[in-house]
């Protein structure tokens, strides 16, 4: 059994995680720790965790599970801190965007029999803004929780047990857990995901252009057009770590759509259309 | 006042005319007509129109306002069919998603003192799949209303009059209306609806070549890809005449979107992209 937790990172997702375990049953210690003071009041104060404290290293050794919930890149620093850090008997897991460089570090930092165990993860879950006010017991209600690596935890003394025992507490959250190869992760991801998001951006920033000065003219576009740009709003901040780690397969992603809007473009009277809208159809039957 | 009213195809859109019309007050008689004898049916036995007739022109004598609900060129031939059969007391208005082609007919075939008057008209409503099985009361609730000419109707004996009327039903039905011209109209639908359902059907064609024989993957994306998507499933039978009556101004969207595209992927890693998600985040700020 679980008996104490500590999130580093109390945003979105780890207040959310707090309050999920709660919610799922959890009676062991949360502890957190976040990097603004602001952040981890809020989730202390919605009962995310039980006691802030000042130093992560201090938090993750308080714990059997830390789950690290800060930006990608945030995420390897804390890795580095911790990994000399902590004992063979602890797990540390993660809720990062990508997952090849989390994987790669973990594979040289951790799971080995004098190291902490590390079982890289990766909720489908979040809100187009973040922020511990935003945090919500059933942000993994439904949602995919993927998983790379989960074995490699074997190797420490209790690894095995302790990823068992978390992959339960994530399906007591609501989550379905999926299990895939790093790579074969950030390819699928970047297709499904990060797609999806850079292509809302890039619609968003060329309709600010267009109608943004006319707000009469943002309502036109009615319910279908609020849906195509809500992802507009996501920040900066968290998805300049999602380009820096999976450039190369995004770049890709990108690609493939600019050629396929290029072909629409040159067939708005031609049957090749149908066969594009067809194409669609079918991604959306049930 | 308006008395009768007729309904040229219970479509979605035309069902749901019926239906607001009916939830907003309106006393009068409504007759409907529709192509196939099943979306007639469906739109009688919800109540959208009182009764049914074979014959769209025996509809439109028989009412002093008529609403073209059909595809755009479909309305196109209505209005060809109809002109000389209409008398000058007469108001023709339609719900089509361009206007260039619409507002020339009307200014060929009516808006004279022996023809009915026509209003060029575009509700910003519908659904992902249409049929007046999913007909809703509701459905203008809060959308634009777009309309092209709409002084034009003046030339004919009843024409101001009745587009007043009309109009006050549209609000009546919870609409708001707006005026542009039908050049103005065609480049800002281009921007704010068709560019957004082209983008939702080539990402979903792509996503079905990439994961669409992996049904549990789809399920990854969660929330933000279903809604990025969820135009994916619109009918090409309705898209073709847009893309066919409104080609230049599409073309030029697309061709700035692929653009916008290229740009994000050639800056996956320079400040650049944080302009870019900066941009997105205005068009996004209330």
């Amino acid at each position: 059994m679980i008996e104490g937790v500590s999130i580093l990172g109390t945003g979105l997702l780890g207040a959310s995680v707090g309050l999920a375990l709660r919610a799922a049953g959890y009676k062991g210690t949360i502890v957190g720790w976040n990097r603004g003071a602001s952040g981890g009041k809020i989730a202390l104060d919605m009962k995310a965790v039980d006691r802030l404290v000042s130093d992560p290293i201090e938090a993750a050794r308080a714990s059997e599970v830390t789950i690290l919930a800060v930006p990608i890149l945030a995420t390897v620093d804390l890795m580095e801190k911790l990994a000399p850090a902590l004992g063979p008997d602890c797990l540390v897991t993660d809720v990062g965007s990508t997952k090849r460089l989390i994987s790669e570090t973990a594979a040289r930092l951790y799971n080995r029999p004098d190291r902490a165990a590390f079982l890289p993860g990766h909720p489908m879950a979040g809100k187009e803004r973040g922020g511990a006010d935003l945090a919500d017991a059933n942000l993994f209600h439904g949602a995919a929780w993927l998983f790379t690596d989960a074995h490699d935890a074997q190797r420490t003394p209790r690894g095995g047990e302790l990823v068992k025992e978390w992959r339960e507490w994530v399906v007591a959250m609501g989550a379905k857990t999926i299990e895939l190869e790093p790579a074969r992760h950030d390819e699928l991801v970047a297709w499904v995901s990060h797609l999806p998001q850079f292509v809302a951006t890039a619609l968003s920033a060329i309709l600010e252009e267009q109608v943004g000065g006319a707000p009469e003219l943002k309502d036109v576009g009615g319910r279908a057009l609020r849906e195509m740009t809500r992802l507009g709003s996501s920040p900066f901040s968290m998805w300049r770590d999602i380009a820096h780690t999976n450039t190369d397969a995004v770049e890709k992603t990108l690609l493939a759509l600019e050629e396929r809007l290029a072909l629409l473009r040159e067939n708005l009277r031609t049957p090749e259309l149908r066969n594009q809208f067809e194409e669609a159809n079918r991604f959306r039957r049930e």
